[in-house]
């Protein structure tokens, strides 16, 4: 049986061997909910990359660009990092640069893994398969929050941990907190999530509607993974 | 009111605030379930150490030395790292140095802490009364395994936030994942741990017996804490 493994923050990635492995990257709120989003309203690619300036300077080369610090929308870019930024028409067809505080950071965290899947509520049961189809061991590699552990990325793992369990086997404690902590908080998640530090953090700049919207499950039934640089469906 | 956060491995600390703060290090499998268990058996001081050779040549001071690496005693030293190794009469009175894969690491990491208190399920409810004496902010220090969150440590922090919630609250996501783990297994402690990873690996070891007295609650009404170098009560 394959194993699964959670890290819970960019911060322990190193003590995990990724060779061989497929790794499901997941930052929640918001980065991995609006890749997801932005693919289902028909981008073309995605580049993730760690700082403003890469990020800025792509716009010459026909990229939209997107850039979040803080939780909030980086003057002088296209989009910041609400999923409802990601649904305008007008993107279709494009490719988009992004950099965030936690999900760019994990994703560039991951090279070493054979595969890098993104993952979020809005794309899990798609996600899940096509992990079972890979038939690797798997990472869930959690964003966090400026390198601390938080409550959303955990009840994500916990939740994509009880879709694989048919096939796969928990291997190490941190994946057993996460799926211990899904499966007290399975019925009440929203609540869950508003209740914990990190999602009171965003409330402060109003975005109630983009949390609530991050929790729904199996909106778009895609799995953007990353291909050399860029990431791709 | 006063802040509960909880660390879950030693390689997070960095993320952490601790000046002003108690620190609570935990280690319960079995690094502070053995340091709690020696003071109840009267030694007169624990000096925690990094290497094993600065714990061997202690002996010439008079110091037991007591040494432990991936879960075994390590050759030529007096004690391993079982509990029921310290219940021994001889020990009355005596100085002990302690060199420990991961206890005595998340000791020397706490070390900028106002106060550090040495925490077990053995003296959860004197410890609980400690922290809640010395009014501070609290910040509780899982050891983990090699860096790697565990359950029992884990499941401990839960406990110990449970006792002090009347007067203190929490306040990262974090020590949201600790009690929530707490509050799913409160009833099924010994099972829950017994089935972790952390737990598996130590009973190729043959240490079921620490395993089950190290889940004892409030066998011993004390609490070590760092005074200098030197662990005292």
């Amino acid at each position: 049986m394959k194993k699964i493994e959670v890290c819970l923050s960019p911060e322990l990635i190193h003590l995990f061997d990724l060779k061989g492995k497929t790794v499901v990257v997941v930052d929640i709120l918001r980065a991995t909910s609006c890749i997801t989003t932005a693919f289902a309203h028909q981008i073309i690619s995605m580049k993730p990359v760690a700082t403003l300036d890469e990020c800025k300077v792509l716009k010459n080369d026909g990229y939209v660009i997107a850039a979040e610090r803080g939780g909030q929308k980086v003057e002088g870019f296209d989009i910041g990092n609400s999923p409802f930024s990601y649904m305008d028409p007008s993107l279709l067809g494009k490719k988009v640069a992004v950099t965030t505080t936690n999900g760019t950071l994990a994703i560039t965290k991951s090279l070493t893994a054979n595969n890098i899947l993104i993952g979020s509520f809005l794309n899990i049961s798609a996600l899940a398969q096509r992990v079972h189809d890979l038939d690797q061991d798997v990472v869930i590699h959690c964003a966090g929050w400026q390198g601390s552990v938080n409550a959303e990325d955990t009840l994500f793992a916990g939740a994509l941990i009880n879709l694989l369990l048919a096939s796969f086997a928990i291997s190490t404690d941190d994946a057993t907190l996460a799926y211990s902590l899904y499966l007290q908080h399975k019925n009440n998640m929203l609540d869950f999530v508003l209740q914990a530090s990190h999602a009171k953090r965003l409330q402060a700049f109003g975005i109630n509607k983009d949390i609530e919207f991050c929790l729904k499950i199996d909106e778009y039934p895609i799995v953007p993974y990353l291909e050399g640089t860029d990431i791709i469906i």
